[in-house]
């Protein structure tokens, strides 16, 4: 309980002075009284917030079980030792900059006591009235744990505006000792917490952590993860094509996805979405339902929806049938002045919407939420239809999101209050809609790397590759180093073939590959002359027309583990941005899901004309590969660029394995002796 | 002036009842009795907002100059009629479902009156204390016209939230006399309008609009333009693929851009927007700098800017040397407690980047604006940063917008009067300045269209459309009726050839074209027996690798008249909508520059390798087509697709061309004779 309800505490670092963090601390601290002893120490000794101080803990008639310390960086060491010795078992490390962290953790450590931070804006519980932070926090549901200080108070600040409220704010700082992933998992008992906002900059441990956002899920809590990086600067240095399009950020939504977290770009994002959250089940699919007290208003909504990825279906007649007559029905439903007329009939199309089971949810725009402000007389009428909109929205389980041109009212709060959400803007009533939604029940678990397999340490070239990577159908190939060999190959495959240096990385590049050659031999002496002796490779070539070409790769990556990739083929992976990623392994089905995500999906069910192509093989490829990728902890990546896949099955035209660890391998590497 | 400063008005329909609009438009007509007669009439000749009406116009002392129509539909006809025999010369329709609203509007202009409206919110004029309109008013910059009224208040609403404030608000309604393009033409010499909001759902008469918003820029006023329709439902049936590629939206973007008018796609965006462009120029570019007091703030405010197509280069060491020490000095740069150290950090970093001329504008997110109000004794400090940085920004010319974490203080207060726009979350600062920096001032002018060509009538067919579509390179090609013609064809074309069906406009849903002959006599025989006597087109094949294809096509659009598109090729431009649309006639250069808008412009500079394509002969294709669909009204679209471009040059190697108001020519359509 140090770190949520200890029995006393000391800021060390205490101060009068208004503009110092020692001032905010020690403020925060003693609005704790009525539940804890509170120790203020200050060098002069002059009294703070009007409370008498001491000059050193070691005058104290108490150790304090929890210690802030809000010193300069060089006295911090000495105040620990100090705390240490006293027998105190936790610190909040505000002060940045010390110089010897790790030596100070290792002490601590030793002690059996625990640092928060350093570094760090500190903690907040509104459960136990501990508020050792910067800052005010309005009590509330919302459990913080932020890697960044000021993110978390801009969180709290705009959680205090919703009306959401925090529940427990832990700036984590450095984690020199206690990791966010801890400060989560806090949060699974933690009583006034229903929603958890998550800020972090990196995932050194991600499994633990999507293990402890899966228990905060079971326990009810979801959680709402904003992070950086979308920008991506340069993505790490990659050695394949699957390394430079695997971006950190689809990694992290990939782990999301299993764990049913939510990410978000920026915080008010993650307010709005944990705002909505609070007061109401997620939607359980996509479709909005859109009523407007004009046509504008409901076309901007409609608009909006689109560009999240929402759909606004067509209502069928039984439900427009019940729609007021002079409204425009098809959806959005423009009342068109018969909620002015009448308000109950807000509640009325609402409702027909929320009973329809054609839509997942509903949105509200406009001015409902302004009739009783701007006219007092309707106040009671509007507030009643703000009721009856959130008591058929709990009845149905379909959830309905407010905007309301008035950012505050009695009708506004009460549909809050009713388990409506509801913003004063449009963008970000659909933006939390359209979160909300990604935040469904069916997510698949997190995939459990099958047991590592002991292999020899696999040795680098396209004919291994294509033997280790099992199941996966190739073409035709045979192994040359002569002439001689090669006219033989002639004769036991098909034309045209290809023509590839066996040990080469990146063939094309080093002019390594040779495609369409019906007499092989000129391009073969050309290759051995400029490449040397080596492992060449005699393969037929696929000639198959109405295939779409895929890039099918995985790849480990640093926190979260193996990860499979499928991408559009060609160049059109980069040139769009075509790509989806998961957790690997997959099943085939979970496979097949994937591709399915890829824009260019439609080319799988025949494209103008041309027949489906063989989906269930391509998933396989795809299912092979991540498995493999898992078992194997010696790989650090595969990728078959293009695989090759027609109406009668799917064909890996390449082949490429990069081993753990290890350098690359170009023109000057391995050749067969 | 009748609907800007009229010197008398009278509302017919004023009420006591305050949930009427007769009453709001009462109350808002006497606001101005300072400054013009206010008659109130209703039927009861009850008094209303504590002055007396009467019971009709007739029993006024004077005709009213402007008469303001909320009575029900069913009366308006009688008071129109009334009024204007006594001279009234304006009216502002307010009721809606009027029966014989054409028949009434021609009364009116054959009396030489005019209406605004029906079926509108009314009219409002800060200048001259004119309120005519549902809603509150805050006098203020941002000039409004706006086709639903309702989106109209809600701009007034946020412009007074903004601070803002609205200079003259017009609700157009169903612009059955005065038209949107009239009210904005008369913001151009309305002294207290600097911005213009205009919401638009229809364009019929685009090319007067942006005539109208061209005066207004020249005028030193830019005009936001929000519009609905992303959600793009249906696309009109298209004949061709340029029909379906070209949506309404971007046809409208195509127009903004030839005016510097900006189009958003919210309420709230449109605001932010004019509150950028109300306190300072747009950037020049794209190039942000970030200055934040957090890293984690620094690196969201990077990703939305990225998010919104701004860039955030690596700053040089000239310009990071003049940075506090302790920052993080790359961009976005992490003040890391500098800022708190010394307020004076806060501009000199802010500074250092205005100066640097290596960004075009520069955010600063964080906690700035928040020191005064959280430590009273900061505050004197923290305003005079505030006015340093807008004094910078104006003297460097290079805009700056500040995120703060307060939505109000003297700090915020003291940025915005010097010039600094302030949002409280960072992706309303981002977006607003993104959208500004689409506003700048190199726009091409609005194309002239050259003369209209009169030529003879087109026929269809792919001959005809090659014929017409001159200086555009085409394969080599022959017509055949017969098996003799097309052996004689075959010794004067190379192989492969292509055949073709010449009147068909789908040739490849109707298996009127096949490729790659070798001998195309079996497959003329097959196509004649199937598609009957006609003129066949046998075709030299584009067999050049390392070639790029792209769609190409202008048609007419409702609104704004002939546009051009350019498309990535293939299945591309629909898999990916990667497409770009301009106003036709572009020049070469103009082309070039609309090619270079394709996401899949990378492959003209060469891809993987491939040499770069002559883009200057691509260009050449599009600016033909442009302007022969300008120059001749009579064709409604045409389309090559796909041309193919590689090193040595572009070459068409389809043709349609459809006549303005022609029936679809399929199989069952026109064969020679």
């Amino acid at each position: 309980m140090t770190f949520s309800d200890p029995a006393s505490v000391a800021v060390v670092g205490a101060s009068d002075d208004p503009a110092k963090w020692g001032h905010w601390l020690a403020r925060g601290a003693l609005s704790g009284v009525d539940r804890r002893r509170v120790h203020l120490v200050n060098r002069t000794g002059n009294p703070v917030c009007d409370v008498p101080t001491v000059r050193s803990l070691a005058e104290l008639p108490e150790t304090p079980e929890l210690v802030v310390l809000a010193v300069p960086a060089a006295h911090v060491p000495a105040v620990v030792d100090e705390a240490l010795a006293l027998g105190t078992r936790g610190f909040v490390g505000i002060t940045a900059g010390l110089e010897d962290e790790a030596g100070l953790v290792a002490r601590i450590r030793a002690a059996g006591a625990r640092l928060l931070g350093p570094n760090c804006l500190g903690l907040f519980d509104a459960a136990t009235d501990l508020h050792l932070a910067w800052g005010r926090f309005e009590p509330g549901v919302l459990g913080i744990v932020s890697q960044s200080g000021q993110v978390g108070l801009e969180l709290a600040g705009l959680a205090a505006q919703a009306g959401l409220g925090v529940s427990r704010f832990v700036s984590v700082g450095n984690q020199a000792d206690l990791t966010a992933a801890e400060a989560l998992a806090d949060l699974v008992g933690h009583e006034m917490t229903k929603v958890v906002g998550l800020y972090l900059e990196s995932f050194a441990d991600g499994t633990s952590l999507l293990e402890t956002i899966s228990a905060l899920r079971q326990a009810g809590k979801p959680t709402v993860l904003l992070t950086v990086g979308e920008s991506g600067a340069a993505q790490e240095a990659a050695r394949s094509h699957t390394g430079a399009l695997t971006s950190s950020m689809d990694v992290v939504d990939a782990a999301c996805r299993h764990v049913g977290a939510i990410r978000v770009a920026t915080p008010t994002a993650l307010v709005d979405l944990a705002s909505f959250l609070a007061v109401t089940a997620p939607p359980a699919g996509t479709r909005v339902g859109i009523v407007a007290d004009s046509g504008g208003q409901g076309a901007i909504a409609a608009d909006l929806a689109s560009v999240h990825g929402l759909s606004v279906p067509v209502l069928s007649a039984e439900v427009t049938a019940q729609l007021p007559l002079q409204a425009s029905t098809r959806n959005p439903v423009d009342l068109a002045g018969a909620g002015e007329q009448d308000l109950a009939n807000y509640a009325g199309s609402v409702e027909a919407l929320l009973r329809s089971g054609e839509v997942d949810s509903v949105v509200l725009s406009g001015y409902f939420g302004s009739y009783g402000a701007d006219t007092p007389a309707l106040e009671p009428a509007e507030v009643a239809v703000a009721r009856r909109i959130g008591a058929a929205a709990l009845e149905t389980g379909v959830p309905v999101v407010v905007h309301s041109m008035r950012e505050d009212s009695a009708t506004v709060r009460a549909l809050k209050a009713s388990g409506v959400p509801v913003q004063q803007t449009i963008e970000r009533a659909v933006a939390a809609l359209a979160a909300a939604s990604r935040y469904t029940s069916g997510r698949p678990p997190i995939p459990v790397a099958p047991a590592p397999v002991t292999a020899p340490a696999y040795e680098p070239g396209y004919l291994n590759a294509r033997e280790l990577i099992a199941n996966v159908p190739f073409p035709q190939a045979i192994a040359v180093s002569t002439v001689d060999e090669l006219r033989q190959a002639t004769r036991e495959l098909r034309a045209p073939y290809a023509l590839k240096a066996d040990w080469l990385e990146h063939k094309s590049e080093h002019a390594g590959v040779v495609l369409g050659l019906t007499d092989p031999v000129p391009a073969f002496e050309e290759m051995r002359t400029r490449l040397g002796d080596g492992v060449y490779v005699l393969e037929e070539m696929d000639t198959r027309r109405d295939v779409v070409e895929v890039i099918v790769g995985a790849r480990r990556d640093p926190g979260f583990g193996p990860v499979v990739l499928v991408g559009a083929g060609g160049t059109f992976a980069e040139l769009y941005r075509d790509t989806a990623v998961e957790l690997a392994p997959v099943s085939v089905p979970e496979a097949a899901d994937l591709l399915r995500r890829l824009r260019c999906a439609p080319l799988f069910g025949g494209w103008r004309g041309a027949s489906p192509v063989d989906l269930q093989s391509l998933a396989e490829v795809v299912a092979a590969v991540s498995s493999l990728l898992a078992q194997r902890p010696d790989l650090a990546e595969i990728e078959l660029n293009p695989v090759r896949v027609g109406a009668d099955g799917a064909l890996a035209v390449d082949a490429l394995i990069i081993p753990s660890g290890e350098s690359p391998n170009e023109t000057s590497g391995r050749r067969v002796a």
